[in-house]
């Protein structure tokens, strides 16, 4: 059985939607960031870093959402692709959306990680928009006309569909970048895609 | 033959490093970060985000240091373990270096990424020493006293070389973290790592 430590929303929707997808038995362990639960000891325990999400397995704890989908896929079989050169491009795309996209994001209600000045903080929120646009040009760029990222469904897919939830509210419209907006649409209507969002409102 | 486009020093390092290791066949194409050609229209046809490293290979580009180490790791059948709860455990610290301690680093010379005001990147840039700090403990928390990060040679203990070369410039003396100055230690005598370091100066 594993247990997945996750927040509503937030890049734990990639997590929870790839187990959903892969048929694992699983279950869910709500932590409250609004409550700051991801700095109680007990969380801290799992993770020091403090950070969501976390996946307990029968081995232990594993955090980062690129090497989660990856253990998903490579426990169950599915959604990764076999050549080496196919696998490469989707751990680009995840990489490039958890160290580059996900890390603008950030910088609106996470500044303080990297800044002590409030001052600074309101210019990197300023910011956002502008990075996250850039970043679409970049998922616009790589995405195919119509279909899954490289073909058949895999765990970049997933990945995707948690960062795209994230643009509107950071002032970028998805109706500008086509193949994303189809690609997106064609997640939501995924039935585990489905089931999952319900449950992160 | 494979191809890296690569600046001296920065985190192509680990790249660099893997190709060296690992016996491929390859060359490398040096790119000048000082002289901007990172955005030259040239490099640009190469990847678009305008960053390093690059891989070329027959099938087309790869980037993103992580994609690129587990590529290397998949074509030459070496530096990755084969059980899938240590992969994920190399790919967690991999992940972690790539989208906490690289973008922590990048604070100092790139806060122009996230903030368009002066006063911004100066405050950015005097956060740096504590936020590689904070990464130092979480790296020194999960290396063992002895030996590779799991206990054989994998993509993640080359990773690791490339970012140590980061801490003492940013401010964080390595000798405060023992587990992690030996690892850096280990990681140097290896002849393949001294080679390559000499390239990057
Ligand atoms: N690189 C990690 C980042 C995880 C992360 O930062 N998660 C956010 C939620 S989206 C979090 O835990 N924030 C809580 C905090 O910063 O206190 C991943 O991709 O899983
Ligand atoms: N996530 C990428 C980051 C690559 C990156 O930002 N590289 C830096 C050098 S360490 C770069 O290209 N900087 C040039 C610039 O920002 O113009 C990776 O891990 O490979």
């Amino acid at each position: 059985m594993l247990t997945l430590y996750a927040p509503q929303g937030t890049v734990a929707v990639a997590a929870h939607v790839a187990l959903e997808e892969a048929g694992l038995p699983y279950t869910i362990h709500w932590i409250s960031i609004i409550q700051g639960e991801q700095r109680s000891p007990e969380f801290l325990a799992i993770n020091p870093k403090g950070r969501l999400p976390a996946l307990l397995t029968e081995y232990g704890h594993l955090t980062e959402t690129p090497a989660i989908l990856d253990y998903i896929a490579d426990i169950s079989d599915k959604f990764m692709q076999s050549d080496p050169f196919q696998k490469a491009r989707a751990r680009e795309l995840i990489s490039f959306l958890a160290a580059t996209v996900h890390v603008n994001h950030a910088h609106g209600p996470r500044a303080a990680r990297w800044s002590d000045d409030p001052a600074a903080h309101v210019s990197m929120a300023a910011k956002v928009t502008e990075t996250m646009a850039d970043s679409c040009s970049v998922i616009e760029a790589v995405l195919p006309n119509a279909g899954w990222f490289l073909g058949s469904y895999c765990i970049a897919d997933i990945h995707l569909y948690a960062v795209y939830r994230w643009f509107e509210g950071d002032g970028v419209a998805i109706a500008n970048y086509p193949k994303l907006a189809a690609h997106f649409a064609a997640m939501k209507a995924r039935p585990a895609v489905a089931k999952v969002a319900a449950l992160h409102g």
